[in-house]
């Protein structure tokens, strides 16, 4: 399917980072949710770029959606979103046409697509595609908060420096929702922003680990043996640009514990079915289980430094350096936790709405 | 679609650990592929329980290829493999029907298919299931093999003994084929035997990290923005009974990096272009740039223990202690490599048939 | 997916007329259902060959159910039916390997499956293969019924004799549900069965129509733009071997009509909405209306003939002259008229599953 | 997937009619496919009203392409086309809002969308659609025409009028190439367009039949059981309103003929395989046999009529009477024949995409 994701409800994305627009199509979403433009809007800032940190390269993200709402509400049928580029400064890219960018999807695109790819700030593999994932995952999280389900990400790990793990879910997931930097403690915080504009000084850049958290999603929900929550998930996850490790609980950190330290006792509190500990993320056997999900995602660097690099020219087949110019980000990870938290959302409509049916997100 | 995966090429799962038979229907396979039951049985061995860190359970595997081939080589059309269950002893699981087993699915599935599961050994959440995902893998490794395509998995970390990274991949990916305990460093091997030898005896269990190789993937495959290697790899392999983490190339080992380190620079090397070094995992965007292709699984420790724990019973809904009999893996990490490897040749036979079409892998 | 279909209720088809087995995968149908092997033998009764209208070739259907039942209810997880042939002839066959049967699928098959295919018997294209149909729609059927929902099939036109329409639903249901030769008028019978035997006596095959009602069907369901009723229904009914036309409502036999003599009036009765006419088969925008959904499938006669043909042999390129031996049914509709039925119900169960979620079976 | 339809290549429909823009996403298709603008326009404008027998709504569809295209070729990224509706007069809706038009999917879109549908000018449910699949579906036919694949559609029955069958392919396939009223015989033609008219005086309306024919398919295309070319082209049509019956080859017209004259005998022609008759319109147990495919629409009448109609208020649930006013078509088959063309091309590019690999339609 490619570009479309998703069985119940499902996304399809268009456009490259240099052509006339970006967007989506959201379609299966449940009619009657309504549609917010502010927090919409809310959510494309916490995606768009700023200050020092943060590529040049300022989009309005001025979108439209040309059909799917009435009335201020979704109809039920396709939402197509609209988000013009306006910002394009496509001569950065021409001198550099034939090298491929490590770390990028240059080289790999013009073999796919024998250089008929708009190669121009990686075209369709840019990371300005994500835009249309966030504005249509803030209208399936309006449907996912109206059932009292609710998503937070913050960034775990950057630069050698380690977030808190959550504490306190309601205050700490509260807390990062209008965050541009989501870390729960504002020491961290402050070292990695000093670790990224270190890398930025350097002609360099920085990834990192995101940590998402989803609260109230209801237990059994999944469908094994291949669709699992964790399998659509991770699926949907690495198509975000830059993302190269999804894991689930404790994932790889706990590789050397033994069965008796993973496995999560079941207990019984104020009369619900939970566990004493989480280290499965909420799910057991591909389905919830009505604890928190949680999971993490690797964030590789950006692969656009400002340092001379070693490449190739597809061209010629020779051997050639590498000076990038243009306008980039020396860490996208923090725009990444609300792509991220999107993509989730999405993920979460299409599995419940499997489950339990288009009606279902209906108040 | 739940039990069914993939597009081009697929696969669909059925069976319980203790019903009459597990099994598989592998289709759209190319027409023409030699069916060599040596190599499916010596597959199946490999996931077979051995010695004394595995499940005292035996099953023989006579499974049966009831349709899709003809004169010994695929016809095309759906290949339907049956394994019949034979070793079942069902009352180990009577006792503690409505006790749900920390760790696994009892409790998730109970809430999803409303107690009309099949409990006994976990059902069809068992890893028993998978001898039928090797069966149909063998035949994709030998479509795989004829086009140079080859696969090596190795038990990477187990309870805190690593083993060393990938050297010289044609040697050491022969080394692995074999083994039933795939580790490319003796001494690792040894300790890490010792390591679940000593779990065992303490009525606990191991889990640990896998790595896969595959060498010989053509450039230019992988479909994103949704279908990338990454994601349809990933989606597959966490249909996999306890793996909770995957990443490809370094993933979150180098978090940390600055780009400049986890950067790939291309270069030419004998008229091809190919990378310094593989921190990307042999993909770019999504798709395959002919370097070796890379990823890692965290497999969890098996969640049967012996050691009592805490448990709900969910008719009850009171809190329970559980003590699990029955027959037992200490560790699965060692079985679960030739899974893996299988299930990544099915997913790469989907991505090349969708890429090169059906007749592709025709000799 | 070639043979899967179905999103939310999928089945998998597999085998081959001459193979060890034909069967199917039913996947993804709500847990609790009544497996009730009196009512699938019923079933594969009236799809099996009999008296002197039908092939001589005698196959008991002697299936098993080798997974997703448990204390003879569906598990919830997959339904795999093995359904062994063992009355097979294939010497039949081997003189006429390369000479292409006119009307059958060995020419297309031969050149899709480059001579790999099993072609004793027809196959994978064989009308055998929907034995498993059969099966698995006497589950799906079952979980209807409990839902208020029946279908019913009849012949409507065989030979140039036409049957009447439906008058009264419930009578008219009734009296078709175990006939082997369903037809509602009894004179229509006697003629259409003559005209069979005739064409059996001349070496000959007949044809026809099948007419399908189904009531009880909730209003509200199908997915328009692509996945109506009208458009998810054909693709299933397209699949069953001799298919070449279908229509709902009056279909083809009102192209003529104006829009004032087409369109249902919509109707108050009872408090509920019906419509006078029915004219669009209980459908309207691709989603049905509550009335009574009808179809019509055109039913081409059985292709094998024991008159000389003119053909090709598509290994020497040259024509050739074609005598058919074995044993072959002069006619097939009246067999047909369960597997339609069957489909018909696979196809319901997928669609209202997927509009109210899968425990909308549930009782 | 609800509006979208296609694995290799596959389309995406968003818009209602009375919104801000219908349109389509065209996803997999080939890299370096020419994207020509007058061709496309070409083509919208056999699907736009004209005359006396249309509508008097008149949209210029002044489409934009927003993404996947690069110097005037296909990139093989998603291809977003956006159609602006202009001409939309919203108030002639308003006062007939809650009284289901007979025909129409006002009744059942509203039990299916709870009242949230936008119920304008018929919404999603509307023939303006179709104009997106008319423009992917002109870039579709792009890639085939170069491919050596043809297609053509003529109005085979109107209002009791026949046009003349197929003779000369290659003639009669150019003459209807851009003829809004696609008919074969002139005095037919004529004939028709005043029963049209006639209707259209009276207030009432007419539908027919489409036949189509695709000349130049490879054989061995198609994949069965369930993906025959039949069950796909089948599924796609169903979803263009109005249609109600499809049919391939000679489908419903010959279900009296026998075996012998149904079958069509295998010939030997020039050094390739072919069938002196070509009941099956082209097509062998769902497979390509390289004759022309051959298949048959029926179009209902159009359901908005100028007379009086019963029907009930589904807000009130009582019966009332309808008069509709606004801009209607007295028949829309000679405008469906442009967008049964496009879909069947569109169709075609995928099932041959998925059999000879996405590369396949690169020159």
């Amino acid at each position: 399917m490619k570009n479309t994701f998703g069985q119940s409800v499902a996304i399809t994305i268009y456009g490259e980072s240099h052509g006339e627009a970006v967007g989506v199509v959201l379609d299966g979403l449940a009619p009657g949710i309504p549609v917010d433009r502010d927090y919409i809007d809310e959510r494309l800032t916490l995606r768009r770029p700023s200050g020092r940190i943060s590529t040049a390269r300022q989009e309005q993200d001025e979108y439209r959606i040309v059909s799917g709402v009435f009335e201020g509400r979704t109809t039920g049928t396709p939402l197509c979103i609209v988000i013009p580029n306006t910002q394009t400064r496509s001569k950065d890219y021409s001198a550099t046409r034939w090298l491929a960018r490590p770390g990028h999807a240059d080289y790999t695109a013009n073999c796919k697509y024998h250089g008929y790819e708009d190669y121009r700030g990686g075209g369709h593999f840019s990371g300005r595609i994500t835009a249309g994932i966030v504005a249509a995952g803030a209208i399936a999280l309006t449907a996912l908060h109206q059932k009292g389900i609710l998503t937070a990400t913050h960034v775990l790990r950057c630069g050698g420096v380690a977030d808190r793990n959550f504490g306190d879910l309601q205050a700490d997931m509260q807390a990062l929702q209008n965050d541009p930097f989501p870390v729960l403690d504002a020491a961290a915080k402050d070292a990695m922003r000093q670790k990224i504009e270190a890398a930025a000084e350097a002609g360099d850049s920085m990834g990192g680990v995101l940590e998402t958290v989803v609260t109230g999603v209801p237990v059994g929900v999944g469908e094994p043996f291949f669709d699992t929550v964790e399998g659509l998930m991770a699926h949907a996850l690495f198509g975000i640009p830059a993302i190269k490790g999804v894991q689930f609980g404790d994932g790889f950190d706990m590789a050397d514990a033994m069965g008796s330290a993973f496995n999560d006792p079941f207990r019984m509190e104020n009369g619900n079915v939970t566990t004493s500990t989480n280290h499965n993320g909420g799910i057991n056997g591909g389905i919830t289980n009505g604890m928190p999900i949680l999971f993490r995602c690797m964030v590789k660097p950006t692969p656009s430094i400002y340092k001379e690099q070693q490449t190739v020219d597809f061209r010629t087949h020779e051997n050639a350096d590498l000076q990038i110019h243009g306008r980039h980000d020396p860490a996208i990870i923090h725009r990444a936790a609300v792509v991220v938290d999107s993509m989730a959302a999405l993920v979460l409509c299409d599995v419940l709405a499997g489950r339990f049916g288009t009606d279902w997100f209906i108040q």
